[in-house]
């Protein structure tokens, strides 16, 4: 088998720039100002110190101005929706920083934004942005997380007073695991179910404040902790009830939906349900934000783990008397090289979901359709990004035995932060849930009713449409698939085109076969219910793939937009063992659906073999090209202490060499 | 296809009695005084007020009279081996307690009774029970964890004063992440290299007091502290330096090497390599100990996820208008429910395991062989269990949401506590290397060095020797295998004969390849290293491949012993669920290999799902029957607060029902 090969040597600063990408100038401008500005995690602190500590850090961090990045121009911001997400996931090393900023600046404020209008803007952005205000975003329930729709909180107008009365029914009802609620926040964007003049328009969001000027809960407002958590306990969550809590008309963020002193009752938005996916779909940056947090957190473990796995040595090689790097073993290699290369897939995956996030935001008219193709690609890519996150960090920690145990050295924080990232912002399930029905639209046509399916809705708003659509470098990658050699040779493995192509075949299969299973299930008088359910497995899994196929697109499109052929050549080779190692995890489903023979299955292991052990020697180089702010590696094990001991041990064994 | 069926409802009780085995009355004893003590595993206390509540809870539990199980009846002893690793693991609530116990009794105390002789037991054992002597088992340095037999640390002998000088020539060859070193031990076995007369005898063990009575240091040990950890901050983990330590000859643990006053060496062991192993093979106990509780922590993670996934609902189901259990989903039974079975086929293992342990423990005669075996074996279910726990409490976690990730639940504590069982006690990599090294000794008549490879020592003490021996339930095994029909049955998939073929056939056909694949390489002038490394991810599969049959017969074995039919067949579909998702998994294999088909391989997948969904109604009473101590389960999700929620909300949602 003929292996291309990796160059043998690249300068990592320049690939740092390629990885940059479009926003550079934010990037750098972080990293500058990170330098300047002492924001240590508080590992090891008490729940309270550790609290107090991250609110005074939010101070010095809206000091900084960065946070002004997402916010419109005219109240005061830099309208750089991309910059803002960007710099967020920036603060990977200080994981509560990121989520408290994510909820003061990125939900809390995001909602003000995207919800609510001039007189919301002009009176909370300020004092938003320069954290005057703590908020929190009070959407989620103890009954209802992911099925939003279905909360139990109310709003009912009183048109006596013209006052809106903010109501928790039952415990069910109470807002949890709210950021900023225990502690911080004085006002809260409150999630509940409009009632007006006798009718219930659905979900809408309220300006509720929670606590007086001296932090002191407000009457009717009946505020609990969340207590210690797995990590992430710089953020104060907590819980929140509402016993008949009175705000006034104006409290209602109206963009979508506003209610007239009398009661009336008016949205531009027809329909509950389009109204529901249009202010929720408003709300997508906090999710791509976990996402591009997720995916630097996991560069950060692997920096500590390939920086450790260089240096460590363990047995003796009797060839040569020295120990050896447990780098150098191939099964060290294959826990972290292929979490390597799939980091620089999503890397450039993350980049362009920001960027279509940004030039969205940005368009003159508004794109419906694009609009809700973001929010699926953003609801998948967030799903595997986090998984690929704490599988990942759990590994670097494995990797680094009892010295990834230890706090000192950040896995264990790194890994507890990060662990939540699967289950928020919609848990990664029903988001792949969700992307896998946008899909299947495609299929309507095959269906008699698809409102038994859940998929009405999706139809409905025209939700995607189409399906293996080229979503990044879409020439390019078909002239790629179309030079594809054919079956036969071995070396084809290393074609991009037909690398591109197999995960389309696969894509498009999985998805017929789905649709095809799902219609023939339908007939009769089956209970749609348990036609849906009993495919679930499948149903997840075309999801799946389609986001493989979405990220290695962007791969693709990624090493297209590389003018330097070395590196260029660098990122091909990653390229290679992200799609090999993908293809060696999913070969019991190639085999089955006869997609690749048994020597070509056997043929591509050897190969990811082949190149763990190609890129090895430029591992650390690899990692630090992701420009991972230096305030965030502190770890003994990656800092110099492992390869200080090392030399002590070896001048001590030599004494003469 | 024809599925067996689950029975309709079974007795929760008579299962539990099955599945606590031979060692039932320990484990109701255990279960009675863990009714009568409370010992709250302290989560959420600072490190000090952590240490402080697990020593006065080790203090307790020496009171009980519990760890006087594995000790020798001559000296205070219960003599019952079997017994303390199962009293150890019943723990599992309170893991910080489970390992500073673990360290005190099990690795410290064990140490003494296997390496020691008369004199260390009559003058230390009873203080080490009764734990007026705190002890550390000082054997990993910061430089040499899994390779042992490469520390650094010397013990030479001064015939003049009859002392051992005890020293760390450097900082590699400092004692680390010793549990009780940094604030508890007053002693410590330290392993070092024995010099005497000029000459270097290999790793032997002394005991070396650290701190005197008033718990400060004594004049050359420098004691640190490992500070914070991932989890199993109630176990005060240290590092020791020794500048120049006298200890008196005495103190050498000198069952297998000892010191005459001149410094003559002598011992009943020829070869360094032979002695060294066989005093490590005497403290398996402790690697048998982690398996055990992995498991244990593995049932009562899954018993919070499965008890909430039963209550907690989410979406309604618009055929019934109520909200659906999200354990009815297929997607949630897949998390959950092949985890679940893997956890009662581990527990028939691990029954197996240790039965093995304490019978050779009892054996008039030493059977070497037998012993090798077991060492292989606990090797490689240390690493099998340890490796499902930490993934399997990942998914309890995330399977329970946000609520998973509050410490009220428990979840985050298990996860961060079970972390560190991968690599401690032995790394699961290098284990299961180990594994592999010992089958590779059947196939030395086809290498000509073996010394190269690194199995020379394996063949040297005959290490295991035959492949594919049969380990539990031979005959029962030979039978159902002779009688399986043949290939083109397709409900053949749940004859066990059929699967148990398949997995000897997995085992055999990787290691043949695997040996002729070394032996290949090893022709000409390859560097062994080179040779050995780059298959070793084969080296790796074959050693798991192995275990999984291991595990399997085991798992044939505990239900051939349960006399209840309607036990059994309870067993029967749990053990399906295990093969088919472990074949699922490795379907990839399977198929590359030819050894199931593409319409098979479909099947298994379509038969997992069957089984995820007969089970689904009895998960709640299966994971009941391994009878965790009540103690442990506090989680409010999983102890009425969930349902007393759904009652009010659906008292609420429908008042007139």
């Amino acid at each position: 088998m003929q292996i291309p090969r990796m160059p043998a040597g690249f300068d990592a600063a320049k690939l740092g720039e390629v990885l940059d990408g479009r926003w550079a100038d934010v990037r750098v401008q972080v990293r500058e100002t990170l330098r300047d500005t002492e924001l240590p995690p508080g590992d090891g602190l008490d729940v309270d110190s550790h609290r107090k500590l991250i609110l005074d850090q939010l101070h010095r961090l809206a000091a900084s101005g960065i946070p002004r990045l997402g916010f419109p121009g005219e109240y005061g911001g830099k309208g750089d929706t991309g910059g803002s997400v960007i710099s967020l996931e920036m603060l990977a090393g200080n994981l509560s920083l990121m989520v408290k900023g994510g909820v003061q600046w990125g939900l809390f404020g995001g909602a003000v934004v995207a919800l609510g209008t001039e007189r919301h803007h002009s009176r909370y952005l300020e004092p938003i942005m320069n954290m005057e205000l703590p908020g929190c975003f009070a959407m989620t329930e103890t009954g209802h997380g992911s099925d939003v729709q279905s909360l139990r909180t109310t709003a009912t107008y009183d048109p006596d007073s013209e006052e809106f009365v903010v109501h928790s029914p039952h415990e069910s009802a109470r807002k949890d695991y709210i950021g900023n609620a225990a502690r911080d926040g004085r006002m809260a964007v409150v999630f509940a179910q409009l009632h007006t003049a006798g009718q219930d328009h659905g979900v809408h969001a309220l300006m509720v404040p929670i606590r007086d000027e001296n932090g002191h809960p407000l009457p009717g407002v009946h505020i609990s902790d969340c207590g210690h958590k797995a990590g992430l306990n710089g953020v104060d969550n907590g819980r929140i009830l509402f016993d008949r809590v009175r705000v006034p008309r104006e409290a209602l963020l109206n963009r979508y939906g506003d209610v007239e002193p009398d009661g009336t009752y008016r949205s531009p938005i027809e329909g509950r349900n389009k109204r529901f996916f249009t202010m929720l779909g408003t709300l997508i940056r906090g999710r791509i934000s976990v996402a591009g947090t997720a995916g630097s957190a996991t560069k950060l473990a692997l920096e500590i783990a390939l920086r450790y796995g260089d240096t460590r040595r363990q047995f003796e090689n009797p060839g040569t008397g020295d120990e050896t790097p447990v780098l150098d073993y191939l099964g060290h290699q294959r826990k972290l090289l292929p979490a390597l290369a799939t980091t620089f897939a999503l890397h450039f995956a993350q980049e362009e979901l920001v960027s279509t996030l940004h030039d969205l935001h940005n368009a003159e008219e508004h794109d419906e359709r694009a609009q809700r193709e973001l929010e699926s690609r953003a609801a998948g890519i967030k799903a595997v990004t986090t998984w690929h996150a704490s599988r990942t960090i759990q590994t670097c920690r494995e990797a680094c035995g009892g010295a990834g145990y230890l706090s000192e050295n950040q896995l264990p924080q790194l890994k507890a932060d990060t662990d939540v990232f699967t289950t928020f912002e919609g848990d990664n399930t029903v988001l792949l849930q969700l992307v896998a029905k946008g899909l299947l639209t495609y299929y309507r046509d095959q269906f008699d009713d698809l409102g038994t399916l859940g998929l009405a809705r999706y139809v409905a708003d025209q939700f995607v449409g189409t399906v293996i659509e080229r979503t990044a470098a879409r020439r390019l990658v078909q002239r790629l698939v179309d030079a594809a050699p054919g079956r036969d040779d071995e070396d084809e493995i290393f074609d991009r085109g037909w690398q591109l192509r197999l995960f389309e075949d696969r894509e498009k299969h999985v998805l017929d076969a789905l649709a095809r299973r799902l219609r023939r299930a339908t007939g009769g008088d089956a209970d749609p219910f348990e036609v849906f359910n009993n495919a679930q497995d499948h149903v997840l899994r075309a999801a799946r793939v389609h986001v493989d196929r979405v990220v290695l697109e962007a791969f693709v499109a990624g090493i297209e937009r590389c003018a330097d052929p070395d590196m260029a050549s660098v990122l091909e080779r990653l390229c290679d063992l992200y799609v090999l190692s993908n293809i060696e995890e999913d070969r019991g489903w190639f085999l089955e659906h006869e997609r690749i023979g048994t020597r070509r299955s056997k043929a591509v292991t050897e190969a990811v073999n082949t190149l763990c052990q190609q890129i090895r020697p430029h591992a650390v180089s690899l990692v630090e090209a992701f420009g991972i702010p230096r305030q965030w590696l502190t770890a003994p094990i990656a800092t110099g202490a492992e390869s200080a001991r090392q030399e002590a041990q070896r001048a001590h064994d030599r004494p003469r060499d």
